[in-house]
């Protein structure tokens, strides 16, 4: 199966999934379920549960995609937390930002305090889904993986220091936790949660895990460096907000050459990982993603 | 033992589970554990934590309070659901409220965003604290009945239809659905979740989640009666809060002497469903409490 073909199926397989799990746009009260059912399908690119499940089929072989049924409620948990992070972030009193994928973000076209309920209940829906894993050992594991992800040890953790650092002057450590917990906690939520249904072994788990923090990272540092040089087309957003808004960034404090061979180093780290694996071909094209955006 | 100490004591117990529990306020990002802390310790009156003990010593017996261990995961997490929704229901956005107990609410001390993201980890926090008991089919039990009540169809759900009634004409039927909802789940939650672990029939369940939705929708409107003749002693906040507002009430809706008839009925429900039972004694007080403040 091609690469292209595999993001298409595995993509519409997650839609099916989130369709069933969500609530209806229609339910009541309508306002909240519209506004879940407004930010959850907004054409995101579904790149965490993808990587969920290209990690489990690494693992346990590609097969009938009809045998991946039960990795369904996990998919469908990641990318709500994924889409509560993006809406909380949204608000005018974090990120304010007005527009999420060319759209008004939910906040702008639902009111701030129906995105903050709407936020609350993704998380709470991401764990409702969780537990209705089959086997509740399972559940237990992976709600403890999802909520871990999601706490003050991860993306909270994340998006509060950068909170509280913006307009400050931060240390290389700093910005390092920055981008590991904002964005890392989660990919790594998403290869262990995979670890965990095909039952794999400790260390294979902590390795998968480490690659998906070490891909998250790369990727933030890639994002700092086209924020500093790059161009609208592959950033998909305005170049140099970051400096605009004095937040610290990688080329800021290592220059750009150092940033570019930490970004390279990260992603051979991720590259060593996997190249033993059978069935890599997936994992590796995320690490060729993040490759091929480098300047 | 007499119902003054019996709270006392099992306050003391829920006060040690949350220390337990809770991460530090000294933890990294330090505001973000500061502000949890903030806000989880801010001499609450623990009353649905409490509800929760009481209702498991019911149906189990009231015996040597070191038996109670494995109920505090349960008993914590309770008290930090309610507390991200205290922290989020008084979101400028929201709300609005610049006090809370007497001190300034969260996002008063910590900044909005810093509160908005104490919130969300409050939930998580809970449900991680859920997922510790030893039990895991009874832990997915338990979050399930957890996340049911914080969700769209509970907390969350209520303070959405609140928030878009305001300044509306609202009927009876969506008055009674934003108290039931509002206060109702998370009692609802503290009954049942001491059924799932004392294992009691489902009917049992049932009968003791009743109980706590007409207890609080009893509350509320209670509340709503002071709002309308009440002092600031009885109340704890200045009267007159709702109508300023234009928040329906149920004496705006249905006067003052219906109103008062509908609350004692609900609270002679609530009698009626548990005055059989052995060791009601806790419980009876809560009726107790709400027939006290009813003018």
């Amino acid at each position: 199966m091609l690469v292209q073909e595999y993001f298409k199926s595995r993509k519409q397989l997650l839609e099916r999934s989130l369709k069933e799990f969500m609530p209806s746009p229609d339910d009541y009260p309508k306002n909240l379920n519209a506004a879940m059912n407004y930010s959850v399908f907004s054409d995101g690119k579904r790149l965490r549960p993808i990587l969920f499940f290209a990690t489990y089929e690494m693992l346990n072989g590609r097969k009938n995609i009809s045998r991946l049924d039960r990795l369904l409620p996990a998919a469908a948990a990641i990318e709500m937390v994924h889409t509560a992070s993006l809406i909380h972030d949204d608000l005018p009193s974090v990120d304010n930002s007005n527009e999420r994928r060319g759209k008004p973000s939910c906040h702008k076209k639902y009111g701030e305090a129906v995105a903050i309920l709407a936020g609350d209940a993704l998380i709470t829906k991401a764990i409702e889904t969780l537990a209705k894993l089959k086997n509740k050992k399972e559940a237990v594991t992976a709600i403890e993986i999802l909520t871990r992800a999601i706490s003050t040890r991860g993306m909270i953790g994340g998006q509060a220091v950068d909170i509280i650092s913006s307009r400050k002057k931060v240390n290389k450590n700093t910005l390092r936790y920055i981008h590991l917990k904002k964005t890392g906690s989660l990919l790594q939520a998403c290869t262990e949660l995979a670890c965990v249904l095909f039952k794999a072994e400790d260390n294979l788990r902590i390795t998968l895990g480490n690659f998906a923090l070490n891909l998250g990272l790369a990727y933030q540092i890639v994002d700092d460096i086209l924020d500093e040089v790059g161009s609208f087309d592959v950033l998909g957003k305005e170049a140099g907000g970051d400096a605009k808004q004095n937040k610290a960034t990688y080329p800021s404090i290592f220059g750009l050459e150092t940033s570019k061979s930490k970004a390279e180093r990260l992603l051979r780290d991720c590259f060593n990982a996997i190249k033993n694996m059978p069935n890599n071909d997936i994992l590796l094209e995320y690490i060729n993603m993040i490759q091929e955006r480098l300047p």
